[in-house]
């Protein structure tokens, strides 16, 4: 159960209107790595959680921030909509033309749509999904989706941070860059133990390796003509896991033979094969 | 430029056709962490790269292997197709109840749509999207979400596998999760690489750290009642990046203020309160 | 079954070109609330109804109505995309930044894909889906549905025929819009005329009211810090269905306990709480 | 900003497990009118709202309890899915075939994907999308489209209810539908006091109705041929916003002519009429 | 502008309910080949046609019909959906499987969510989406892709008229099958008109061919290993459109060079290539 | 199974950097008839092909193709978004309006999202989805698909390449239309042979034609008044298979009755007709 106050976590208060970067900055609200995603996709991990409580509650503690984060950032866009020239009539294209391009590029939504508020979309309109989400059930995978989230939406926002010259925003988008900061440490903390629980690092790490096929687990197949990729170290020495060598293959072949399918019965009327007819 | 061989690259032949089962293994095939997704992500990846000449070609390598696994994926079920009870008249609902199950349990559009052949969709029949995939430029975020990709991917693999019991279909799904180990050893591997190259694991590590809000940047805020995730090596001691300390903060409270926005132009015809009116 | 005229229901003409006014209003064509939107969800609502001739025959015949509106629409943007400077070369942005951002303000699939064409989609492109009609079988909660799309539909078409200065797009508005004051009113008197047909106005009123908790039934719980909404009709005296009074709970606290998930078996491979391993 | 405690709003707890169910109670949690879509609809009205205080905090009152229904109905299903047969093998389609159904009938995605837990989709696996929510700025419309969400809600719980036997399930229900009557009441009561307001009930209300076509703004066409639809409220009488009489129109006709559009230009390439050749 | 009658184009009835064949008969009538997508395109195109007359004419005609279909299929799956075993209780599973059955493999939201009416989706529930239709205003474009709507939708009418054994819907399928003859026997003359009009089959016809590189024009390359593919008529002789021979290319290579993109400015954040760290 | 080479089909390089026509170039990439597109529906068709290995070996020739001009369309979009003003701030938009217009015209994900690189969406940032392609079995079906596809991919092509005035797109799009030409060449040679082999052009061809409607097979019906439809090939003399004549019906009526559905039972909670309560 929640509860809310009606503060925000941190400030956010453009120094100055600004509708096009409103738009911009709708990615890291509704974007597939924006904060709606990581709120909702903490908070399922824990509330579907069956794995030890303190997991359950590192999940929920984040999650719950995360709440706050799209309230902060729903407040930003709102504020950024303020004195949208949405009304400036076709003669300003020509009398205004610094004008007309942002008419021309704000989002016709924040106008028509949600009347100046922010949107649970992404900056091209493209409304949020919960298909970005991913909760497994195993937490040493969805923890790898946790960092690779706070990774992406981290560099989203170091990239609207460098577009921007307004000191509000910056000041806002500086905090919670900050926070992507703390997140990353605390799911690569979360990973390592894990890793150390699970005594392996290949997920899901409780399936037998006997039951795959061992003679091709470590292997790398060099299927894009030239051999670049072999100068890395994912290509020799031992393998990450520790339990084989890594091994470059230069001029791999197949293993199966060529599929042949047989025709499907006469009622599903597919093209047949001459011999069928 | 690509060129194909018509041999799999490893054998796809179920011991006997089974249409509920094919519906199952869509998701590996056309979900968000299908053969599409990796195929596509990690050619966009390469195609994108301004970086050096080796990761690229990684990513070329494996994303064309990829290819190779929605072709074994796509044969595989289609042959699980063969057989299909689709025409079976309702009187076999009451005669034959299993039979009644198996074609209430198989995906219509393989019979309707698809013609016993497999789609670009997953397990509810739901189709592929490229919101799925992430390309960013950036090659340690992407290489981590590369990792999360191959974590959930062998982890739904196995599951299929555990559900199976038919010896021609695990051993088409022991070769996947085989190669799906390779894929998520290679990954950590260039993850470490990278990490070691640029001397930092926050994403991005190119951005100057004294513009984040310092003070907050290893804080877990326990906002889930309850101090369970303060037992974890996310909550004390050195921060996984080694700047600084992890500090958990037992009653969070907000930084900021209460907003308040302005009222909209009368234009947008927004409610507006009592004073304006 | 249907019959077509060539006769718009009203005219629609610009006095002249603009493409970036199109893009716009595509919101009202294509988008949630939608003419295409209101179409197929008054004549699903008739298609399906299961109830009295008199209600079937008025979703129906509104339906039609709204079908025309479509065409009308669809005329209105191809006339509005005639003379779009799509093929003014990149020369242009430097000699004439208004035309620029005309050019970079428009939808690109105007040109490309639809010719010039009104498109089945809104104003960020995004396209018609059927997740927005609602069509349930019970027509109090679908009148519902109802009014509310006139009443969002009405807003949009007034905040468009604010921000335009043509006198041929504000005539076809005033048409339009003076219709969903029509249809608004219409929604209105057939709920009234339902609810009190049915001497309730909790949809759906043939539940048996003890089946429900009813000692929550009336609370409004003050879950977000301060009491500002106490201060409203919702929050004291008699419910509106007059069956019991509102009830304002100051400190709402949970009724359940915190809530335990036993282990997922083994061969799912999700994370296991240590006792288990 | 937002805090969590771990105990449930209401007890939500199974009597046993039913996979089946578990798929179709998805609806109201990830259907169009589930708990995501009332709690996110409902916090971005809050968060975007300009308007009186008091709306702002009855929104984030209502919104934050509805995060507590999405936990709540997220741990039954959770619940529900405990002991799924996803591992019985095809031999037992044959011997047992009740078991057979339920194996056909539940969603797969919830063992392969969520490893036993809930997703943020519906019935048919179709995930939540951001396109459910409308948040205009206007709150009289914005108040209409919450009773129509809270009447869909209700309806499609109750719907659960009637097939569901599972005592445990049914209390769970019962709570929910009780708090869907508070919230219905609620909102009708909210709608009422602006209605009151603002001395209008066609919305937007702010819009001179000078400005529309007032001579069709009362009319009901008889589009669909049979006379049933001029047996209501909605055809004869003062309209409900008391400004004019309503009027039937036994034979519509159009008040535009035939429409035509003139040629693209050559390089758009359309099909061009014989004399353009 | 749109008139309706209440009387079907042609009976639709059933002889007996049947839940999950309702689920399957929505492909025809809300998936991308269904009624939705065909009468959304022709009166896209008819609407948005700036050619001549006839063509106009003939689109808004069949488009106009498809209306009709829609509204036939949706009574067909609402009068399908009678008796829908929905609310049979768990014990069912056990006593009568063939029952349990059935209630697996209905759509659930046939009960939950519509209220035992048709929904505008498919098969597995997916909504219809506006991205199935096209209309790019060139009509031999255009009326091929209504050639092949046709020609999937007729294939799949006929799959489902193989699949029933019930006489009421094989009548009705019948029809929309006879429907879909006469519908492809138009699209093929209105192209065969076309194309003998405009002298040239392939579209656009107007792009002056000495601006495309003619001399990879007729080229067929053998990129997947083995040379079957050179025995059509595809592969020799000459061209289709007589303007050349077909050319069969058994070993093709690359016509461009290696790609190298220049890194990104700093800001963006990209992995740099070592020489520019 | 497939291999890569690192040179491109063909070159793919603007004379200078353009995002704006980088956005609009994406449409033939990541669009319903861009290269993803038709390499996907291509190499689904050949997976699933149970007919003639000539068929199967041209459609994966074909589609092996198409990857590489995915490849090829990536680098040109990624070399257009060198040198993107993204980071141009606000005051840019007064002292250059020039220079806004292209910061509004770009796709915002292009710098925030992927870095400067291309994405598998179209020219507004809708994302790719597997619902474009079809695969239905019925190579007649499916060749007709194609040859549509290539016909609206080309008239795109021809679009874009009217639209720009840069030599290197201008060439690189001059290859691209040029094996369009070669495609739809192919198509129209391949349905010809099947069509000549099935001896049918009705698809599917195999489908007994007595068990459909023969009466209603060749009418058109004419809809929408005026009779400007008539004057067509399709409107009479013999029908294009060969086996009756189109016949033009002036004053169509109805068939079938109007429909009358049962009220559902009590527990689905539907409206219900008077007499019923």
């Amino acid at each position: 159960m929640f509860y809310h106050i009606k503060e925000l976590q941190y400030e956010s208060k453009p120094s100055k209107p600004d509708p096009v970067y409103a738009k911009k900055l709708q990615e890291i609200l509704g974007g597939q790595f924006g904060e709606i995603s990581v709120a909702m996709q903490y908070l399922f991990q824990g509330f579907n959680s069956r794995a030890d409580a303190k997991y359950r509650d590192l999940l929920l503690d984040v999650g719950t921030e995360e709440l706050a984060h799209i309230e902060m950032l729903a407040t930003l866009i709102a504020r950024l909509l303020d004195n949208a020239p949405v009304k400036q009539q076709e003669a300003a294209y020509k009398s205004n033309p610094a004008l007309a391009a942002v008419m021309g590029g704000m989002n016709p939504q924040h106008a028509i749509v949600s009347g100046l508020g922010a949107q649970a979309a992404d900056s091209v309109g493209y409304p949020w999904t919960s298909r970005y989400i991913i909760s497994s059930g195993n937490l040493l995978a969805d923890f790898r989706a946790n960092l690779n989230a706070e990774s992406q939406g981290r560099l989203q926002a170091v990239r609207l941070y460098e577009i921007s010259d307004d000191p509000g925003v910056k000041d806002t988008l500086s905090f919670l860059i900050a926070r992507d900061t703390a997140h990353q440490n605390q799911w690569i903390a979360a990973i390592a133990e894990l890793e150390a629980r699970e005594k392996d690092i290949v997920v899901p790490t409780t399936f037998p390796r006997e039951l795959q096929k061992q003679a091709v687990a470590y292997d790398l197949y060099n299927l894009s003509r030239g051999e670049e990729s072999s100068q890395g170290r994912w290509a020799k020495g031992p393998s990450m896991d520790g339990r084989a060598n890594f091994r470059y293959v230069s001029n791999p072949v197949p293993y199966g033979p060529k599929p042949f399918l047989v025709p499907a019965p006469v009622y599903i009327h597919n093209t047949m094969p001459p011999m069928f007819k």
